[in-house]
């Protein structure tokens, strides 16, 4: 368990060199605790602060009386605060030497490091904002595209917070004339009929359906999709990746995985992240099977959630190509290219073994631009598989809120078959709180030490 | 030269995922610009916003009428802001695409994205800070150790900018003595005798010598020294690499070169930031310059403040060790470790040839601590070479610094000669006007726009 008691610190902006670096101090003794290692050329008190106001002045060490650092102090008064308690920031020049020496001092004077997570958690026990509110923090600064910091900014505005606060009165309302049926089956108050429960139910289940469509589209943009491009040597592979990370190169990141010759290239493609595994590194090899090794490739194709599997029209599907077939299970997603169509136009993959035939496919030259966005519009059907909701009313986009809603989903199913089969009100009750509780879990309210403890550990400290 | 009208806008934290990032404003439009983008749950308005006072609410891209983020924005009116102007900041969560896209809507309402070093720039412009100051912020964010922090917090506190001042006013009474000489030598007005003269020249050039000798320290605080281990395989290379980076590995970088080979790793050494060439990554070979070739190890070679040559007690000096010693030029500062002692306590470098003979030597087994800790004194005492001021008092650290001192100070040499040489007060003249303006390239007051080009275009956007 947190100790509220506590004055935290820690370095709230990201590590590195910049104008600004922050020091942020939350808890009853923040403002002391920073108004000793403040001097204001004009004498003013951090303790003196009022809401919302700034200070400037300068931190001194008082161990040699020297001058760290010019500063601007800002206090935020509690419940009115990030953390819901009194917080005083301290805003220096951004280098980590000046940070650390500064967080040091203000532990020094009593404030203990916070904990990964743990402002936003005081956040979360203090009321200021629910679980999946929290949860929308450490999205939005992970947020790779647009789209999916849009869809974390409505999850931290309360959205998502608001949808399941209303169904979860609703399911209370429901529980309500079951317990009063159960309680008092023949007194004159209103009942519900079967076709009013049944419907009701009903009407929640497919709210949740909803949510839930909405959920996987805001964990696709939230997460984005891995891509691996597989084929024979000489198909057009790399020609495909610079065609692909042309221009659309937005996020360049060197994913760190558990060996470092795997690098990953993230484009931004419609907003969605996708990851596709950079063959560069190895193209000098050409052949992705033959060289790193059947189970080397497996690997790679194991993390794949897309296999864009090209095909070259001249030499049709050989026994080189069946060899990566077999690398493929049931679980990948396959988009077929059948290139070098220039060379061959009339190859239309007819030799294709059955179990790839219905795969979608693009046939392609790989060296005109059309191509290239043909292969990326068949890329995004395959990833949406459906109707795309706006980003703008998407708010979830968590495993745990997606597994919590299937988890509620099902429970209510099996309310409604419980009722088909003619189960009596406190046996669907049962159900019907199970899944009150489930959804409770999304907002924090049912939800136990040990998870909490397990989301806010991903977080990073300063958050 | 920068146009002071624009109103210019940038991200000002580091880049990277962190709690808090803020995107600052700053210029005459800054508080319309932001207000248009802004909104509180109260109504306030950022355009009433008063000086020092925070508001908390949205950032809503209008175009879609969406939530970007909840922030806080703040206001600091000009003069009292860090750039002298109207400054306001917004601090959002600091996710790089929440970040980007704020200021992409700041910069859709007018503003311009800040050149690298602006805010820093307008700050100097504007008067609110000297050049020294200026120079000395960029410092603070990249000080690599405690020390050179403290160097730089001193010269951003102005202690420069204060003793230059000062010898400046000293100089223009002098040249006021001068003139009034040339101008009425015969009237009955104050001269200074020949020695008078003398003497003040004297006391000004002892003055600059001194702050010279500071200017040197605190450039190696600051900047850091580079040293390469160098010696034949098998005499504890790595041994020595491993026991200097043990725990005081305080700051670890990986240092872009041209190529990506030689990484260096920085270890604080007393307050210096140490750049030690890693041999890890060649460590295998063994061998630096059979392995490389004489041109690479040149090259690493020439890049050594200091060469730590590792001699085996045990061989001697023999042909390999000569080899070695070939490469190195007078420019280089060594310290020989006469490695291995153990084997062959005997062992006193007797065999070294003549003009390795001066250069200062550890006798070490690379076994122990206490061996490391001479080692390290060793190199210390080599960096400092004099007399070492306490770094509360240091704060010039930068070449440009020193140079104009090294040129005032040859200017009043020449003033000075030419008096013992008998030279008319207006030859002598020419010289002092010459240290008056020299040391007015420090503050600024005498720099043309190239040279402040030059200097700001060393920061980074958002500085």
């Amino acid at each position: 368990m947190v100790n509220l008691e506590d004055t935290i610190a820690a370095i709230a902006t990201a590590p590195g060199e910049g104008g600004i670096g922050i020091i942020r101090v939350s808890g009853g003794e923040a403002k002391k605790i920073v108004d000793n290692l403040f001097v204001s050329p004009k004498g003013k008190k951090v303790i003196h602060m009022v809401p919302y106001q700034m200070l400037y002045g300068y931190i001194v060490d008082k161990t040699d009386g020297a001058m760290v650092d010019e500063v601007l102090v800002a206090f935020m008064q509690r419940p009115h605060s990030f953390t819901g308690e009194d917080v005083v920031e301290i805003h220096s020049h951004g280098g980590m030497v000046v940070l650390q020496k500064i967080l040091g001092l203000v532990l020094k004077e009593g404030a203990r490091l916070a904990e990964p997570g743990e402002f936003t958690k005081r956040a979360f026990i203090n009321g200021r904002i629910d679980l999946s509110q929290a949860e929308a923090v450490i999205d939005l600064i992970r947020a790779q595209t647009d789209a999916a910091a849009k869809v974390a900014a409505n999850q931290l505005q309360g959205k998502l917070k608001q949808h399941i606060m209303e169904i979860r009165q609703q399911l209370l309302q429901v529980l309500a004339y079951l317990e009063a049926e159960i309680d008092f089956p023949d007194e004159d108050i209103e009942h519900l009929t079967g076709i009013q429960l049944a419907n009701r139910l009903t009407q929640i289940r497919e709210r949740l359906n909803d949510l839930l469509a909405r959920s996987r589209q805001g964990k696709i943009l939230r997460e984005g999709i891995r891509v691996v491009i597989a084929g024979k040597p000489n198909v057009g592979k790399s020609s495909l990746l610079n065609a692909l990370l042309r221009d659309r190169r937005a996020i360049v990141t060197d994913i760190p995985g558990t060996t470092r010759d795997v690098i990953e290239e993230v484009l931004n493609l419609g907003g969605v992240p996708v990851r596709l595994v950079d063959t560069a590194g190895i193209r000098e090899t050409k052949d992705l099977v033959e060289q790193l090794g059947v189970e080397k490739s497996k690997e790679w194709l194991e993390k794949a959630d897309v296999v864009l599997f090209v095909i070259n029209s001249a030499t049709g599907f050989n026994i080189e190509d069946a060899e990566i077939a077999r690398l493929l299970s049931s679980r990948h997603q396959v988009l077929l290219i059948i290139n070098k169509q220039d060379l061959k136009p009339e190859y239309k993959g007819e030799d294709l073994p059955e179990e790839l035939q219905h795969w979608p496919r693009v046939y392609t030259s790989l060296l005109q631009e059309e191509d290239t966005r043909k292969v990326e519009q068949a890329l995004l059907d395959l990833i949406w598989q459906g109707k795309v909701v706006p980003s703008q009313e998407l708010f979830l986009s968590n495993q745990r809120h997606i597994s919590a809603l299937e988890k509620a989903a099902g429970q209510l199913e099996s309310a409604l078959a419980a009722y088909q089969a003619g189960m009596p009100a406190d046996y669907l009750s049962i159900d019907i709180r199970g899944a009150w509780e489930t959804l409770g879990e999304i907002s924090g309210e049912t939800v136990g030490e040990d998870l909490l403890d397990l989301i806010f550990s991903q977080f990073c400290i300063g958050k």
